[in-house]
């Protein structure tokens, strides 16, 4: 089984890699399953349910959240309805959406999971139990599970990572919008990096307007902060799965620029 | 101008890291300094007189510091007289030792400059104005300008990436003890990574002992955390500067394995 | 039912008011039920059985705690055995000891809760439904519910004041170390108060000595804090309550000075 | 000089308590100067001219504010010409308006100091240091200073006025919105109380409208927070000074209610 993961997409710079780049990289690493993270694919905060199927349409399975889900309001309106949207699984009873989603490929049962971490982040429900519980449900219903863990910092991931090794096929981070260079399968083979990396613009912070964000920090004062223009990024990973075991057998970074190259 | 910088080393595997990698490094980049973040050098907290005088004696030419500088308390006394080792520099008036330091290498004056975080960290005082106030300090002092930023989130490096930008020749994160994947050259010429990631334990969280890390987060009662065992890390940066210009040519991420290597 | 709450007592100073006016307090409110909260009762960190049973034989009969529960480690030897003894209902699965506890007071059967803020303080599972929770299971078990709750801001108090109006028979805040002047009966029969304050030191901060921790907000470096000596406080609240209908008849704050009056 | 104070004015409940109460507090205390902190006076965020001005030709001296001085975004309009306005002095160089004020009163001359508490709050400059370099300033220049401390914790709040005792003639607290109940002169003559507490509504949470806030407390979810309706409130604090020595003599709590008086 092989995953394509691409990493939270920010506005409409994101979207714009993924029409430009999803066709070569499903070339590159013809994945059996392709999920992208969209909690800022709307403007840079949450989602519409234009964009959510137009991902779909364009040949991803499934579509990941985070603390950004709800920055749209319509997505009240859609989630109830949109059958692989996850958001994360570990907020209050009650909440509109599902944490988790269980999809057949072929005969292969892969679950995606969606997480959210606390340290530095709004109150939630204890993530490592929320995936204990998760995977108690998931007994005899998944081959493959895939966990995005949305989190801050990176112990809050590490820490998530070691305890699932061996019960989760892989574990990939976001939320921090910078790829990190850890990854590794663990020992008892779940895929593990910190962090996927974000998707669009190349120049801004964290994909927002630079010079709105430095005034922010340099001032305190308000500011409005737009997505940024100009070069433009793709960051990801890519998973193979033995999906007789459940373990992983590779996690490559992935990464793509526009307009020029930077390295 | 040849730079190798090395981050957050932890402990005594941190410390046998460096032993045992530092002569290959020399051999393999031929810095023309060699640079170590010693926050968590010394048990995984702060740093002593001994561990800093053999950061120097194995080839170092300066240790920074981070939001650990005063973990062990015998710095206090051995900072004032510590030539070599610069804490962050964006802390109270009054506070002992120094924020930057000005090194002649061949006649070529290179200033390394440390600065502190403040999102999701302590109080300190405003690092993009304490960087203005020590560039302006710094003018026609220093060819070469590198600068260690010991921050939690990639919002506040990335701003401070473009912020400094064709103003100091290099900087380069740490504290999330992760390595990133985002170096690069900045439009400007700064040579940047928003982090370096640690030196020591490769299975622990952050360095430490998993379990009493795993044992905090699932229960919030009190673990002892120790520096884990087995497998090791070293991560960091090389930087090439021309000392020309105090422009960067070249960021390299470094990445070195002991016992088995795990890609 | 008249009950008597004394705020978080922090160390000797702490105790030596609870011996030096628990008499006169019980004189003058004639209270069914004492109750302290004791988690600075040991040194300003934590409570050992000494002080507990300390507590019980000058006359609480319950002791209620916070997120400093677990600061001396001889409360694992103790809590599973301490009858009166409520730490955070809100803590993990498995957490040592329980949240609430129900005893008879002459016929009437008096519930104490103790639950923990989330806002600024560490993760919890949610107060407010850990609450819900904790009154089903009281149903026809008490007739009278009394609510410790260890929150840092007003915002959180005060929705939790809201959330319970009408379903216990008082809530009272504690953590802040300061009392405050909110005292109210909600509309619904729930008598409030944001915080009870402290007992102990009256001219440290937050009972612990001042110089310490003036020179860590001033400098940022390490200081070891101790329990303030000098002037003494001790603050708390009295409620009255119809034990017939669980409602509150009415609240008011309690302040005693110890050497010198100080308003 | 007799100061009457009047805690964080909390949108039209806010303003409406003080048309209604102001010339009875005018009576009852005979101030020589009336400050009001009107950082939440235009719909519970930030304030307008027109609020401003309303302010003084009620009969207010002076305006303070708090970390939420630019909510509405007019403020940077005329915040240059408010004489009497003043915003937490410990913000950045260059930020819009100031950060104390003096006035002559009948020959006495009277500072007005605003500043903002870190913890929990967002980054500024060291309260306490700004603190020092303002009374720095004020030598020979002021016989009564107050100060407006608007921070979040009761740890920075007394940390302060330990620090200001015998240096400035009151210290009084904001931003909890929840008056304390621990008013006193220290020992070498400030008036301190840790919160004045709001002017608003009473009932709401913090001044809000209770159900907006606990949605939020209960699901995560976003929800448009507006000023409360319905039973009114004012907090503050009248404090004497000895305007030849700058020491206080007196301090009281001031606290009034609309519709019914609910103690
Ligand atoms: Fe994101
Ligand atoms: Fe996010
Ligand atoms: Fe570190
Ligand atoms: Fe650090
Ligand atoms: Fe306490
Ligand atoms: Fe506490
Ligand atoms: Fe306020
Ligand atoms: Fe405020």
């Amino acid at each position: 089984m092989k995953i394509l993961f691409i990493g939270d997409v920010v506005g409409s710079p994101g979207r714009e890699m993924i029409s430009a780049h999803l066709k070569e990289l499903k070339q590159t690493f013809k994945p059996n399953v392709t999920i992208i993270n969209g909690e800022n694919a709307a403007h840079g905060k949450g989602i519409t349910e234009k964009i959510y199927k137009g991902f779909l349409e364009q040949g991803a399975q499934m579509v990941t959240l985070g603390n950004h889900a709800w920055d749209k309001r319509e997505i009240f309106d859609f989630i109830g309805d949109a059958k692989w949207l996850v958001r994360p699984a570990n907020l209050p009873k009650g909440t509109p959406g599902v944490g988790y989603r269980i999809m057949n490929l072929n005969g292969t049962k892969m679950a995606v999971i969606n997480l959210l971490g606390r340290t530095f982040m709004n109150p939630a429900d204890c993530p490592f139990r929320k995936a204990d519980e998760i995977l108690t449900e998931l007994e005899g219903e998944a081959d493959v599970i895939f966990v995005d863990f949305h989190a801050e910092t990176t112990s809050e991931k590490q820490a998530m990572g070691w305890y699932l090794d061996g019960r989760v096929s892989a574990i990939i981070g976001t939320h921090t919008h910078v790829q990190t260079a850890d990854e590794r399968i663990l020992p008892r083979g779940t895929a593990y990096l910190s962090d996927s990396g974000m998707t669009g613009p190349l120049d801004g912070i964290l994909g927002m307007d630079r010079e709105a964000v430095l005034h922010r920090f340099l001032t305190g004062l308000p500011a409005k902060f737009e997505v940024a223009e100009g070069q433009k990024q793709l960051n990801g990973a890519f998973i193979d799965i033995d999906e007789k075991t459940g373990k992983a057998r590779k996690i490559t970074r992935i990464q793509r620029f526009d307009n020029q190259m930077i390295y």
